[in-house]
């Protein structure tokens, strides 16, 4: 499949990475692709221009990276995932698969970071990246565990879930299948976009848990 | 040890019972102790006039229970708990172990409910019971999991994590010996009082979780 991804912090350049091995065809988009940009340092990653190298996959604009994708990656940080999928572009995301990563922190307070007021209380980030692309076919997924188990969810040992949710069973079942592809075989579906609400909040448990035990690889699993 | 519940609903119930059950001396307090509060009808619960004859367990004023109470458990409405524990007496909770139970959830949308906004974002309930309390020793205990599943965690197969947190060590582990009283033997300690913001957010994804399914006995485990 052709797999867009909106942004080129670690998140998206993980995705795109695992996507790309998988088999996939992978472009990842960033605001402006220019030597400066390709080069610059981020935050807990490679640079654009290695992680072309290492993929052989190709960074383009984020408007080309979801024209081109049939399935695409909300890969940016929460606090500007309406903005940055604006200028992917309400036509280029009509009918597409829109996997929605992202997480709504607020990191202004320090440590621990909290959810963002305008994406929580009877809201939540994917249900307004729904609303406001009303016909990309919003799935939230894969926000709840760090980067690289996303893509390798063998590195927690032990069954443990994905969680997942959206309005359209179809590209649910189309998520499904790409983390198959990354080696997950259980998933919790939470229902309808609502779950969410759910889903971001089990980010902030996820960095309460990194915090209190000083390492990020682990997942969860709900027992019955 | 003798154990002062504040909070005569589903929740306050089925925690004193547990504790009656495994040889605690329960107290359980309400506002008013009249002939027409004990046989009133409560949401999902028995009348209190019947519990004091299924436990053997005594119906009291919130003072008198948390005076009285060794430890004294917050099993009140989280939207009400602050006042409600006001009423219990700031006095009579001094030194005491307190473990709040309490989930401030607004249901004023329907369902599913979200989390109150002035307990939540950079804040939550049990952080500001122990603000309100500081000479209580909190601990956020219970409120992940259905009331049945909090007195018997056998309820679910396999096996699941009870979380807590709190500022004092040895009140902490004085929770852990009360839980597994009930059967408990996995607990995942999320540190401090500011801990609370990551349990509390686990009642919305219990209660998303409790849509989707249909059933509330389930846990959590944190794999690694």
């Amino acid at each position: 499949m052709r797999i867009g991804i909106v942004g080129g912090g670690s998140v998206g350049q993980t995705l795109g990475a695992g996507f790309a091995k998988a088999g996939h065809e992978v472009v990842l988009g960033i605001r402006e692709v220019t030597p400066e940009t390709l080069a610059q340092p981020r935050n807990q990653a490679r640079t654009l221009a290695e992680w072309q190298d290492e993929t052989g996959a190709r960074v383009v604009t984020m408007e080309e990276a979801a024209w081109r994708g049939e399935a695409v990656v909300n890969a940016t940080n929460g606090a500007g995932s309406l903005e940055a999928l604006r200028i992917a572009g309400t036509r280029n995301l009509a009918g597409k698969v829109l996997i929605d990563v992202a997480n709504p922190l607020d990191f202004s307070k320090g440590m621990p970071p909290f959810l963002m007021a305008e994406y929580s209380g009877p809201t939540s980030l994917g249900e307004q990246v729904q609303a406001a692309f009303p016909e990309a076919r919003v799935v939230k997924c894969f926000n709840t565990v760090t980067a690289s188990v996303m893509t390798n969810p063998g590195l927690v040992p032990g069954e443990h879930d994905l969680f997942l949710c959206g309005d359209d069973e179809a590209a649910k079942e189309a998520v499904r299948e790409l983390a198959r592809g990354f080696g997950w075989s259980r998933f919790v579906d939470l229902g309808d976009i609502k779950g969410a609400r759910a889903q971001e909040m089990f980010v902030v448990i996820w960095v309460r848990l990194w915090m209190v035990s000083g390492d990020p690889i682990f997942g969860y699993r709900i027992v019955r």
